[in-house]
């Protein structure tokens, strides 16, 4: 009889192998956004629910916004640290840390989004950022795109470059480096302070996102003119992950939280395009004033040539950055050749919308 | 004893409980190409793998490509009929049986890739495409994106109306019918043996899909003359399901299921935009003579009228498509005014490549 027990003992534990593996995860995540941000805090929600839904459960991401960790800007550090997981920021906010970290979210003139992917997972993209992140015990994968961002909202026409001189202008990074080789005076001002700055003339422009997350900042409402962009061609922000963390999860589980990542950055992209379309539709309603423009040619020309010249001298300085920057100019040259005989003649000779 | 025996048994049999439900699927597709098929036959297998790794192998996909199942356009009945559980096709091929199956693939100077997911999941696209398909038993998701379409290979320059009337060129589907309308003698001819109809003049003309594909067809070897499209901006394939077969699924597979298609198919539209350019690159090299044109605005004119005026006929004789039509309408309407002043005023103004 006691044989028999032992029997069906080891029967059963056998049959049970796989249940007692099943045991749960939980990863930390912070985000730079703050709680319920749209489109951008959408997405890791997003990414956690799908992650949750196809693990049964196994497998759950506890998100915590800026109000609760604090440091908008630090997710690099707190990832690394391994305070935390996983983190939802963008790239180019640790440009300071690790320079060559800004390429990966987006280049002035650079790809457009559809483009980016095709670089980051059919050109070399993942190669070149795991190359700039595995030093650090860091894993990085695409998080989400904005889509083409706006190139502001001004208050007055810009028709020359000499309107741009002494101009004072909210754009950070390095857009706002390109700026001010053009003359601008660029500031950066808190985003809850920026509609009284523009309001009052503290400053005269300033650029945020694009209509579907500018829109609840109400500069449609002080500012006539936007402007399409040339800065943030297709803005692609970045989930991070501790590399101890990603080692510890079986291989079932690392897979469900690289497809729930990567299918939330393309729904990212594709919500940014539906709410974008919906908010200017609003926009265009409820202030008919409000006035498309492109900057004319010889700003174009300018803020091109600003933008090489500082490429050029990251290029010069650090072999990395080298690499990285020819990866994506000749990754463009190929794929844009493409976009310009598809899309883009597409848009210009067949479907005019009034 | 016993009652030991027995306790331990109810114990184990607990503990065991989740591995008793750990069964294995396996779900038969059909799908509409033939074996290895680039691009669109790497859509579904990139999905299975996906779907296999997600679920630890509970979850297998079986593929069967028309070398096997002889229907490359039977997929819709097979599925209905539940020989197959899934299928991997395109909407427009069961025009016949469901004429309003073809708007959820692609319309002639309809919507553009990006712009036609954010219809499907952030618009009215995925409750109308269920609205059509759920009669039969079936679930319908996005497939994958091929992206625009090529206008087709000519071998003589087209530069007017005129040019087109009595020219022999093999365009199927909606596309044809509408080059029917303007004197194009319209034919159809199996692709093995496009190259030689071409090449011996028995057609003029030809559209097949993009550099990607058309590339191994050799077509730019015998013509120089490529232009952009108007026909098919963003043709999205499809996966369908038989209700019953994802009904017996658990909610666990469903949702690996679901999103292993949906990063299939952004998968797909990405991997078509990287190897239209390299393919376009090397054509290019191989073929300098090789030209890219965009027909002349008389041509467009007339190729919209002949389109605006087929699908007000389709909406005047059925409701379902009247809906499906104003809804498309509706939302390319509010979308595409963002698209113009985001990626299409900056590959306009921003980004020339020479």
């Amino acid at each position: 009889m006691k044989r028999l027990l032992l029997l069906a003992i080891t029967w059963l534990a056998l049959a049970a192998a796989p249940a007692v593996a099943e045991r749960t995860y939980t990863l930390k995540l912070a985000e730079t956004w703050g709680p319920n941000y749209p489109i951008l805090g959408e997405a890791t929600r997003n990414m956690a629910a799908m992650a949750e839904t196809m693990s049964n459960g196994r497998l759950r991401i506890r998100i915590d916004s800026s109000n609760k960790h604090k440091a908008p800007f630090g997710i690099f550090d707190m990832v690394k640290a391994g305070q935390y997981d996983m983190g939802h920021t963008a790239s180019y906010y640790y440009k300071g840390k690790i320079p060559n970290a800004m390429y990966f979210t987006t280049v002035p003139f650079g790809m457009i989004a559809p483009e980016m992917y095709a670089w980051f997972y059919f050109g070399d993209g993942m190669a070149l950022m795991e190359k700039v992140y595995a030093p650090h015990g860091l894993l990085s994968f695409p998080g989400g795109n904005t889509g083409n961002q706006m190139g502001g909202w001004f208050r007055e026409e810009i028709t020359s470059l000499d309107d741009l001189k002494g101009l004072k202008m909210r754009t950070p990074g390095f857009a706002g480096e390109v700026m001010s080789e053009l003359g601008v005076a660029v500031t950066n001002i808190p985003p809850g302070e920026l509609y009284t700055a523009l309001e009052r003339g503290t400053i005269d422009a300033l650029e945020w996102v694009g209509p579907a997350l500018d829109f609840s900042m109400g500069f449609h409402q002080i500012a006539d003119y936007y402007y399409s962009g040339w800065q943030e061609p297709g803005a692609e922000v970045q989930f991070l992950i501790n590399q101890r963390s990603w080692e510890r999860l079986p291989e079932d589980l690392q897979e469900i939280l690289r497809v729930a990542m990567r299918t939330a950055a393309y729904d990212m992209y594709i919500q940014s395009t539906h709410q974008s379309g919906e908010a200017w539709a609003q926009m265009k309603e409820a202030y008919p004033d409000v006035a498309h423009r492109t900057f004319p040619p010889e700003v174009i020309a300018a803020l091109r040539e600003a933008t090489d010249r500082l490429l050029m001298e990251a290029a010069e300085a650090d072999p990395l950055a080298r690499e990285i920057i020819d990866s994506q100019h000749d990754y463009l040259q190929q794929v844009r050749r493409w976009t310009n005989i598809s899309d883009r003649a597409y848009l210009n000779t067949v479907a005019p919308v009034e």
